[in-house]
């Protein structure tokens, strides 16, 4: 046996969900900036305890204005410092008043002499503030330079942030999206079904220099593209839910929380608007998000349970596309728990991603040449249905 | 040592309360039919995931008015079947729209060319639906021939369903029947104490053909007597709860949902009676349970915390006798939690049900052959308060 | 290696927090009289299940108005005790009628004949009823005397109980008492922050007869004194919370429930009023009670999660300094889940009381003499904000 042979770590499919600290998914998900907060949910002098892939961090936006990611708890006594006080530049301990500037040094301990302080230091997390969005890297050494979207530098463009969270492991979702043969079923309301094979797609999945171009192409012409970027994000159009936009464009990337639920961080592009005409279009969504008082997790439950049917919600109160997915994707279960499946043809956009990222992971695992992922602006979501 | 003996596998007490998959007390149970849910909890059209013996499955009623059981996910990515949609003769997966007929065989793969389906097919269970309850068959290979009851084939009967589920093992029940001496305390309302010995039972437990006899017979010629059917089945009689009605005849079978909860499945028996007056009795019935809206869980945690003496309770909003037995039997504990035991001579009945419980589990284990229970058309519970 | 070396046992600081049955400190702490309920929260013919240090006990005051602590099941089929009927002379099993008197000897088993009973007993534990507290002894062999508590015995002086559930381990508070550094941050509402060493205290930790004295004594002259008695107890004084009462003066006994939450036992003294007086203070802080509405331990996760900021909570509706206490101690986690701590000059406090615990503790393990703890009256607990 060769000694590279020997080396070779093995990768498998059991590796893909676990994201938690220490774990090889994990490593590999926090080399990549992530998502963590929308932006307008941190004002200054405020705090947040995050969970990101079963880790708890400390969160401040400084009375700056700027933001800062730090471990969760003081060097002192273990002290979370959520509950302490943001000042001008810095964030001071609830419990003893240690007080750490924004790179995380400390800088005053009120009840110590000089210069014990001067040894303490928090870790800290690069963050940056995009399209709505707070990211972070939360991985080892120096961060990646944070990636182009170019969808969002379109001209004449507006967005919003409009994110959910799901019972469920977030390779769930990122299975789901390449899966275009689901949407006759878990989503009938808007594609139809397929009647008996009427009008099935054909379905196609091909490797792109961001990762994945998911296709489902009906013989009636109508069809269905996404984007897949590696490691877990999508560029999509959903069906038209409002009377003036024609479709709901959006980037969405998955982000654990633990192994068993993770948020969708999505921002919306609505194109070739007047500011005043986005405004309006706010003001419906927001008006339509006001009848959706359903607890949406609470009535996944009821149908998986088999209490109410899917079709007996009252779909004014609830938006159905996100829950016909959460069925979907909660109803699936863990990865690790699932029986032995049965894929067929359909499945080649669920195979493909996991192959891609079983193959990044073997690579990640040996230190070996990872692939660049990069977005061409020459990609089109489409959603005909 | 011979090779019988080394062979013969030895059968603890321990083994008798843990009933999941895989265990022998839980093989024992699924070679019996079993109840599973009340029938009118079941409309056609639609599904329900059960939990029996710590393990889930799907149950439907299809369009054509017939029940089956299967295993409660999807072949293809494990989806929960019971979010799916009846169909005339079968159901179809909410995820991808895979349709298993009635027998479970996979007859429709909308996205996939055939024979494909061919090769996939659900597990399924046998089930019957009698007295009010559909029954299943969770074990391996053939079913048995379901067992006569023959107190149901008696003219002139009315019977209705009443069931209840308790937060404790399914034995504590099993062995609570046999046990004629707990009544005058934990049922002291309806029996009276017993007065320092003045009017306390002669206990007696005898092997039937279906089980055991228990019996408590007083001095004063009072007897209380049921009658315990192998494995989990009782035919007694409890006290008048009604004013036109002599006693409360039923039979009931205890069903695991996991080691700490079960479900009494309850065939009430009405004798002697017109259809109207059954009706009227009824109309009685569902009047007092109007009055019953405690939450008998909570009370019943309240009375074990000491928080609530029994006697504070309000007995016209509880099933008094019920919540006596819940206290009872949860504030045992676990059987296998339960400190070393002190056992007399009142309680031959529970030593008689763990002796033949581990008796026919020893047989079970070493492939043996088991005892035929039958029931006796002879058997007459009897309530004398 | 010597057999003395060998057979030393190490205790490290991983002991302390840990108090379950059969752990080190757990059975040193049983090895004095613990405090497990107020007096007044047991009436006559009541019961009442504990759990203290992760163990369950039965608690009953008979007719006769004394109070007995028992285990917790019947030696029976181990049936809760506290579900039964206190009669005059001892409690009597829900289950079948068992009855045990004062002593905890089995007198009555109504379906047993002679001598059953006489070999049947519950394990009891001594019990005493002083300043509104029910104390017991929960450890091996016989109890040691009841110490003298000399601050109760002072002429002219009136008590009442004021006791609350915090959800950290009791080491956190006990700590947290000899941290005179916390002060100014913690509960900077009542001493004003040190602006920057201005005006902060020289910390002092001394050994006494009873455990520590730990002092903050500030340039201004102002003190802060209180006195620890081992194993875990505090004579201490709070800032005035009423007008007309100088200083809020107590003695606190923390006992676990589990190693995640405790109740500190309080008695607050009140000194030099009439018998009227102390009655209308008692008045005035049943109204400030009244008003306190909110539910601490949800607004202490809210401020650790940086969803509220304690400056935003409604003082009214709190009790501040006590909130301000349950965000410091259980914001520090449980001892074994911290991170490595950085302690300093200031935490002489904290590093005085773990090293006396763990001296302690190694000579509890090892069969050595322990030292004979004694409260000095000349103590002076000293609350000057």
């Amino acid at each position: 046996m060769s000694s590279v042979t020997a080396d070779r770590k093995k990768v498998s499919e059991k590796d893909i969900g676990r994201t938690g600290p220490g774990t090889l998914a994990g490593r590999y998900l926090r080399s990549f900036w992530q998502p963590v907060l929308h932006a307008a949910d941190l004002r200054a002098g405020r705090t947040r305890l995050l969970r990101v892939m079963s880790e708890d961090f400390a969160l401040y936006r400084g009375q700056d204005g700027a933001v800062r990611l730090t471990q969760p708890r003081c060097p002192h006594r273990g002290m979370l410092l959520t509950a302490g006080t943001i000042e001008a530049d810095g964030l001071r301990c609830f419990y003893h008043g240690w007080k750490f500037d924004g790179g995380g040094q400390c800088v005053e301990q009120p009840a110590e002499p000089k210069p014990f302080c001067e040894k303490i230091s928090l870790r800290t997390y690069p963050t940056q503030e995009r399209f709505g969005l707070i990211f972070a890297y939360l991985g080892e050494g120096e961060p990646p330079a944070f990636p182009r979207y170019p969808m969002f530098e379109d001209d004449g463009i507006f967005t919003h942030t409009d994110s959910y969270v799901r019972p469920a492991n977030f390779f769930n979702n990122l299975e789901n999206v390449q899966d275009k043969s689901h949407l006759a079923y878990t989503h009938a309301h808007v594609t139809g079904t397929w009647n008996n094979y009427a009008d099935g797609p054909r379905i196609v999945c091909e490797e792109t220099s961001w990762g994945l171009k998911s296709s489902g192409i009906r013989p009636s012409g109508k069809r269905q593209v996404s984007y897949f970027g590696m490691p877990n994000i999508v560029h999509g159009r959903g069906p038209k839910n409002d009377p003036e936009v024609d479709y709901r464009e959006f980037v969405g990337w998955w982000v654990p929380i633990d192994d068993e639920r993770h948020t969708q961080f999505t921002v919306v592009i609505v194109r070739g608007k007047t500011k005043e005409e986005f405004e309006r279009y706010r003001e419906r969504q927001r008006e339509m998000g006001k009848h959706r008082d359903l607890d949406r997790e609470a009535v996944m439950h009821a149908v998986l349970a088999g209490d109410v049917g899917i079709d007996e919600v009252d779909q004014s109160r609830v938006h159905l596309l996100f829950l016909q997915d959460d069925v979907a994707q909660a109803g699936c279960g863990l990865i690790h728990e699932r029986p032995p499946e049965h894929l067929g043809r359909s499945d080649v956009g669920v195979i493909a991603v996991r192959k891609m990222w079983a193959r990044e992971l073997r690579a990640f695992a040996n230190n070996q040449p990872l692939t660049e992922w990069r977005y061409d602006p020459a990609f089109q979501p489409v959603a005909e249905f």
